[in-house]
């Protein structure tokens, strides 16, 4: 499957659910064991529960998506070196903590299929266990010792906690436009994925321009696959997607479907998200109700419109990059970020 | 009173309490205010929750003990340039996040004589600010673009977040040791001290020997600092000191006069102990009750004593840089904070 030349063309519509990872895994596996190592490797500590609680969210898998797309940027631009493998590590640390202050955050009980961290060592040990990540994350950067490369991250670290922070203030509250709905996830998803591909032209000390290009793919891929993300939590057709179903309806999250909804909607319902949004629906038939009325205004493909407008956007971005292997696999991961069930 | 050379040989005990930061803060005067200035315009963000909830914390005072100690060891060095002005802010916001974690972590409900942040903004907004800080606090590092500096304190705030997991672990395990203790304070607490100071001496550039003796001092006076904390929380004779006093009795945690209280017990009070750490006996009256325990065996005295042996260790590790009013000013904090009651 690697082999496979992939039409830098979006795919219309009607193919583009074929879209895979396959390409992109295959493309990276190499590196991706050399990054797993430095990730099993550096989550140690002398303190045990360290290790078992990060390995507890670590182990269980994800798709590793921003690491690998850090190697994909670096096989984009030619790089033959090691320091990728470090710094991809790095991006999932970052990835990784704030994961684990997500869910201690929202509450979350399910995460990638399995009881979240939190439900199982508590609050206060993800809490730090999170920050210890963290600050793992910072000790490879500074390892490989690039300052523009730590200041890309960093800066990418910073933007994501402010996005933390802004989408709890515009939790509950129902008049959250789509602007700051793509504010948010600009800065808590877009910022590390734009990062995480820059510092691929970095390190293969490709012109700003190249660098430039790099950031667009990740920002834009980034807000596509939160889009999706989005939709998938009210999309009856997506399968458990390891996360609870019904978590952004429970926690009043104003994410794009329900924005859309609410647009579209009918006094009736508008009334209806309004008490949901506040809190006040919280039982699987207000849930199911909620999916209903976004099916009714086909929000949840609406969503996915929006997510392939920013995938092509991707795409586009790096087409100036020579063809090949890597920008094939790099374009069908943004594809697949649309086109994904789970 | 910054004028005062004061000798550098430890007081003896029974002038100790006289010992004051007067010294120290008449030194690091003027570069205190810059280092505010960069910590005011840092905690700024265009998310309006986050300067809000910094600023609870942050305005709430504080002696702002670490940056002071950075910029003493600078003035001890001779330096005469203005990194260290962010360096000390970024050694503040670390702190500042780890409160901020700490506070969420524990529960508490008081911090520096106020209400806790994560009472009055929630949980969730105290954890993504005190991430957002942390940031900050990298950034201004990144900024300032030495590795070195860089590795010392990325490596201090890395042995922070494992001695918070470390101390959360010994939590309500009555068989912690001192030595274990030891361990844990010399993480949470001291590690930042070392580096805070250790930072000054290679802004100067300093030579290797000069740079630990500033970590050495820097470290031994953490310690001793931590030592005094937890022995005031069981201090009848000092004043409130803005935590909620009996806190770490609640929280079951194994401090130094609990640890030497037990170990010095009767049957009976290690009955009691047993009991109270496991978290059966959380009422005033038992409060009141460990309180005299520690008293009938002289362990707030005692957790002092270790305290003063740090500090004077603290002293002697500057011993070879020149008298002035540098060293007698970082002495007497050293013999501050072993005497304060607050």
């Amino acid at each position: 499957m690697s082999a496979e030349v992939v039409p830098l063309r979006p795919r219309q519509a009607d193919n583009a659910s074929e879209a895979s990872l396959g390409p992109i895994m295959a493309l990276t596996a190499g590196g991706m064991n050399a990054v797993n190592s430095v990730i099993l490797e550096r989550m140690q500590s002398d303190i045990p529960l360290i290790p078992s609680l990060a390995g507890h969210l670590i182990a269980g898998g994800g798709k590793r998506m921003r690491p690998m797309l850090t190697l994909a940027g670096a096989a984009l631009c030619g790089y033959h070196g090691t320091r990728h493998h470090k710094l991809a590590a790095a991006v999932e640390f970052i990835h990784t903590a704030t994961l684990l202050h997500d869910d201690v955050v929202d509450g979350s009980e399910m995460r990638r299929g399995k009881a979240t961290a939190n439900l199982v060592f508590g609050n206060p040990a993800t809490v730090l266990v999170g920050d210890f990540l963290f600050t793992r994350a910072f000790e490879l950067m500074i390892e490989d010792g690039s300052l523009k490369v730590l200041k890309i991250l960093s800066a990418a670290s910073s933007v994501i906690s402010e996005g933390e922070v802004d989408q709890l203030t515009a939790a509950r509250q129902i008049e959250t436009s789509e602007e700051r709905y793509l504010g948010i996830i600009g800065a808590k998803t877009a910022a590390l994925f734009a990062a995480a591909t820059r510092v691929s032209a970095v390190i293969a000390e490709k012109s700003e321009a190249e660098e430039r290009a790099l950031e667009d793919y990740g920002r834009n891929l980034g807000i596509a696959f939160q889009l999706v993300d989005d939709a998938m939590d009210y999309d009856s057709a997506s399968s458990e997607m390891g996360k609870g179903k019904g978590d952004d309806f429970r926690e009043g999250k104003m994410t794009l479907p329900v924005i859309l909804a609410y647009a579209r909607g009918d006094e009736d319902e508008r009334a209806f998200w309004r008490d949901a949004i506040a809190g006040h629906r919280t039982s699987d038939e207000d849930l199911a109700q909620a999916v209903r009325i976004i099916e009714r205004h086909d929000a949840v493909n609406a969503t996915r419109e929006r997510a392939r407008y920013f995938a092509h956007r991707a795409i586009d971005a790096i087409a100036t990059f020579p063809a090949g292997e890597a920008r094939s696999a790099m374009a069908e991961a943004a594809e697949f970020a649309v086109a994904r069930r789970t």
